[in-house]
C-alpha cells in the first residue's frame, strides 16, 4: 500500500523522496523506479527524518508505529523543527495522540490521516484520508500533500480523531455487510431473484453502500469482489483487524457495541475456521449459505 | 393507516368506496368525509366483496387477514369472479400465498403489496408498495390503483414475494439503525462532533439510509424523529413485529440470521424494559447512552 | 425413541400394548417382538383409542400431534371416557394446552410429559419426564406408567408446563454447551491442558452439566459423545429444534432471550453450513476450532 | 480484599507482616490491628521487598501490577535472591508472564495465583487460588502460604496459566448467569413457579452453579445476592472487567468467543445505562424483566 502511495506522490508532486522499508522486495521496486534519481533509499526511520521535513508513514499496527517513531532508530531521534509528520496507519487512537504529542514537543506538526480504500484505492490514488489534526490550519498544510494520494481529504477534529472516524466507519461497514448478507441470503432462500431483491433494497430504507456498490451476492454488482470470486477488495483479515480496534476502544471506554461486538466475533470465526483469510470481507454471504 | 390510504384513493381516483372497519372512531371519520355521498360504510368484509370488484385491505397481523378473507363473514364468502384483491398488510408470506390461492380458486386475482413508509407516508401518499403478484400483467392491473396511495410501486415476483421483500428490507433496516446508533455513540464518546462524524460516514463506506436520512443522533438530521424527541416515524413496536416476521421465516427455513436475530432481541429488550414502546425505532441511540 | 419406550413399558408393566406407527420398519420390529401375543398393531390413532384407556404418544413436532389427536383418524374420534392420555412429544405449549382441553371435554385426563435423555435414555429407561398436568392427583395417575420408561418423573404444574420446563432447560443447555465450548477452546488456545482446565471449571463457579458430564472437548470425559467422534447423544438438529421452540415462545411473549437467540442462530449456522447435521450438539467445540 | 487476606494470614500463620497500601484508610486499619507489634507499615513496594522474602500483592489491574513490580519504587528494585513472589491480581496473562520472567532473572520465584470468591471469600478465608507456576515444586512452596487465605489452591500449569484459568472460568460464569436469567425469566413469563422451575433445572441438563448456588431470581436461593436485593456478592463491574480480559485475550489470539463477546457487551450495557454498577452481577435477571 505504501509503495502505491509513494508512487502517486512522485508522479503528482514531482518532489524527491527518501524511502525506508523493511521489506527488501519493496525496496527493489523503488530502486527500479528510480530512473531520474529522485528516490533515495535509507536504512532507518531516523535517516528519513534527517533528510526530510515532510514525513509520511504507512504501517500495519500500533507496535510498528511506536517503533518507527519512538524506537532507537526512530523518527523522533532526528526530527527537524518545523517538520510535518503524517502517519496513515490505522491504529489505536491513543497511540496517534502519543506520537502527536512527542512530535509537537520536538517543535513539529503531526496528523493522523488513516487511509480508506485499500490497495486498489492506493494504486488509483482515490483513497479517503480521515485526518486528525490540532486545527484546520495544520490540516490544510497536510492536505496539499495528501491530495496527491487520495480523493477525499476530510478534517475530523483533533489528533486521534482520524482514527476514531475510521474505526467508527469500518465498524458500521462490517455490520452493514453482514446485515446485507443475511438479508440477501434470506430473500434468495425464500424464493426471490437476487437482482430484484437488491434493486428493491437499494430504493428502500435498507439501502447502504454494502448493498448498492459492493453487494456480497455474486452477480448482483459486476464490479464488486463477490462477482469475481471474492478476490481483491478489502481483505477479511483487515476488516477483522479494524473491527478489533473499534471493539477494543469501545470496551476500554465501556461503550456498548452489541452488534459490533458480535460482527467482530463472526469475522474472527470465518477467519479461523475457513480457508477464506485472503478473500474479500463480503465472503460473509458465501459463509452463510455454503455447504462444506 | 388504512384511513389515510382510503382518503388518498378517493381524492386521486374519484371512485366510490365501500368501507369496513371494526374501529368505530375511524368509521365516523369516513362518515364525516362523506359530503359527496361516495362512501358507503358496511358491516363486514363479506358485504364489501358483494359491492366491489377491487378490494384493498390493511390489517395488523396474519390472524386478522385470515379472518377478513377466510372467516365466516369474510371476503371469500361473496367474492365476485374477475375481482382484484390487494392485501397491504405485513404478514407471514405463507398466509399471503394461501389467500392468493383461495382468491384464484374463486376466479379472481390477488396481490400482496405490503406498504412501507408508515403513517406519515400513508398520509402523504408516498408509500412504497412491494408487490407479490402471479405475473407482471396482474401487477400492472394493481399498479394503477396503488399509484393513488404510493410513490414507488415495485414488482417483487410471485405471490408472497411482496412480504419477503418487505421483511428482508426491514430486517436490514433494523440492523443498520442499531449499527449506526453504535457507531455514532462510540464516536461521540471518543470525542467526535456528531455532525462531523455523520458527514464522514455519509461520504464513506458506512453510508446508509439510517445515517443519511434518519440519523438516530438528535440534531444531526433536523427532519428525523431523533431531532423531535423520537416522536412519530416508524414505531419501535412495528420494527419489533417486522423483525419477528423475518426471524421466524428465517428459523422456519433454517436460514441463519445472526445479526438479525440479535437485533430483534434487542428491540424486544428495549420494548419490554423501557417506557419507549410508542417512540420511533431510532430510540436505539438513546437506549445505548442513557443513564436512567 | 417410541419403540424403546414401548419396549420398556412391556418389559416392566407386563400390560398388553396396542401400537400405531406410520414407519413400517418400526411396525416390523414390534411384530418381531410379539412372541407372547401381547402386542397388537393397528392402522390409526383412532383404533388405538378404541382399544385402550391409557394412551402414550411420541411425535416429532406440533403438526403431527394435532393430526394424531384432532385429525380425521385421530384419538379424539374414539376416545373413551375416563382415559388417561400422555403426549411425550416436545412441542409448542399452546398445542399441548389445546389437546388437554379437547381431551378434558371428552371426559378424560391429559398430560404433557416431554421426555429428556434422547434415544440412549429411552433405550435404558432413564428418561426424565417433565409433566404438565391439571393437578398433582392426575400427575400421580400418570406417574405409575411413566416410571416404567424413565427415572425422574417431575411435576411441573398445569398443562403446557411440561413443555415450558423442557424448553427452558434445553435453551439453557444450548447456551451452556456453547459457553463451555468457547471457554475450553480459549483456554486450550492460550496454552492450558484441557483436562486440567475442565477439572478447574468443575470445581469453580463455571461448573455445569455441560462441563462435568458432557464436556465437548474430546478426551476430557471418556463417556461423552465428544470422546467418540461426536456420535450418538443428542443430535444438533434436535437441539436446534428445541431452541427454536424456546425462542419462538419467547418472541411471542416478547420476552428477551439475548444469548438464547444468538445460540439458536449459531446451531442453525452449524446445521446449514457443515456436514454435522447428524452429530451430537457438542460438536460446537469442533466448529469453533476446526480449520476446513 | 487485600486487607482481609492479610488479616487471615496473620491469624493463621502468626508470621510478622510488612504492609504497603496507597489507601490511607486501609493503612489505619492495619495500624489499629497492630496490638502485638507484628505489623510494619512502609511507604513503597521497594521497602516491602527490602524487608521480606515472601511477597503477596493484590491489585486492581495490569498497570498497577507493572508499577508495583517494575516501577521506580517497585519490588524489583530491592528483591532479595531466593524470594517467593505471588501476585493475586486478575490481570492480563502476558503481564503475569513478564513479571515472572523479571523475578526469575532476579534469582527468585514468581507465581500468578488470582483469587476467586470476592470480598466475602477473602474475609472468610475461603478463596480459590488458581496458580500459574513454573513447576509443581514451586507451586507447593507457594501453597503453604496460600492455604492461610483460601480453601482451594489449584495448580494450573506454567506462569500466566493462573490468569488463563480464571478468565476462562469467569467468562463461562458470565455466560451461564445470563443464560440462567433468560431461562428463569422465560419460564416465569410463561407461567411457571420460579422455585419449581429452578428445582427442575437443577436436576436436569441445564444445571449449573448459577442455577443451583447463586440463582438470579429473587427468593429461589435464600443465601444468594438475588434474595438480598442483589447486594454484596460479585459486583457487576468486576464481572465486566474479567469478561473484558477474556474477550481481549480471545481477540488477540483470534479465538472466537461468540456468546462470550455478546455477554460482555450486555454487562457493559447494564453498567452504562442503569444504576446497578454496585450491584451483584446476577442483576441480569432484574434487567431482563424490569419496567423502568
Amino acid at each position: 500500500m505504501g509503495f502505491h502511495m509513494a508512487n502517486n506522490l512522485i508522479r503528482k508532486s514531482g518532489a524527491p523522496l527518501v524511502i525506508h522499508d523493511t521489506n527488501s522486495e519493496i525496496v527493489n521496486k523503488f530502486t527500479a523506479l528510480n530512473s531520474d534519481r529522485k528516490i533515495e533509499v535509507v536504512g532507518s526511520p531516523l535517516e528519513v527524518a534527517e533528510r526530510s521535513s515532510v514525513i509520511i508513514s504507512m504501517l500495519p499496527a500500533s507496535p510498528h508505529v511506536k517503533e518507527v517513531y519512538l524506537g532507537e532508530k526512530g523518527v523522533l531521534k532526528a526530527l527537524k523543527k518545523g517538520s510535518l509528520v503524517m502517519d496513515s496507519s490505522t491504529i489505536d487512537a491513543a497511540v496517534s495522540q502519543l506520537i502527536a504529542e512527542k512530535v509537537r514537543e520536538a517543535g513539529s506538526i503531526a496528523l493522523d490521516p488513516p487511509g480508506s480504500g485499500g490497495v486498489p484505492g492506493a494504486e488509483a490514488g482515490t483513497l479517503t484520508f480521515m485526518c486528525g489534526a490540532q486545527d484546520e490550519a495544520e490540516f490544510e498544510r497536510a492536505k496539499k500533500h495528501l491530495v496527491n494520494m487520495g480523493k477525499n481529504i476530510v478534517y475530523c477534529g483533533s489528533n486521534g480523531n482520524g482514527q476514531v472516524a475510521k474505526i467508527c466507519n469500518n465498524m458500521l461497514l462490517g455490520i452493514s455487510m453482514m446485515g446485507v448478507s443475511e438479508a440477501m441470503n434470506l430473500g434468495v432462500k425464500l424464493g426471490m431473484d437476487p437482482n430484484l431483491l437488491a434493486s428493491i433494497l437499494n430504493t428502500s430504507t435498507g439501502r447502504c453502500w454494502s448493498s448498492e456498490v459492493y453487494n456480497p451476492c455474486p452477480g448482483v454488482v459486476p464490479t464488486a469482489p463477490a462477482s469475481k470470486g471474492y478476490a481483491g477488495g478489502f481483505g477479511i483479515s483487515l476488516m477483522a483487524k479494524d473491527m478489533g480496534l473499534a471493539v477494543t476502544a469501545a470496551n476500554e471506554s465501556k461503550t456498548p457495541v452489541l452488534l459490533g461486538g458480535l460482527a467482530h466475533q463472526l469475522y474472527n470465526q470465518i477467519m479461523k475456521t475457513t480457508g477464506y483469510e485472503r478473500k474479500d470481507f463480503s465472503i460473509t454471504y458465501k459463509w452463510l449459505n455454503e455447504k462444506n
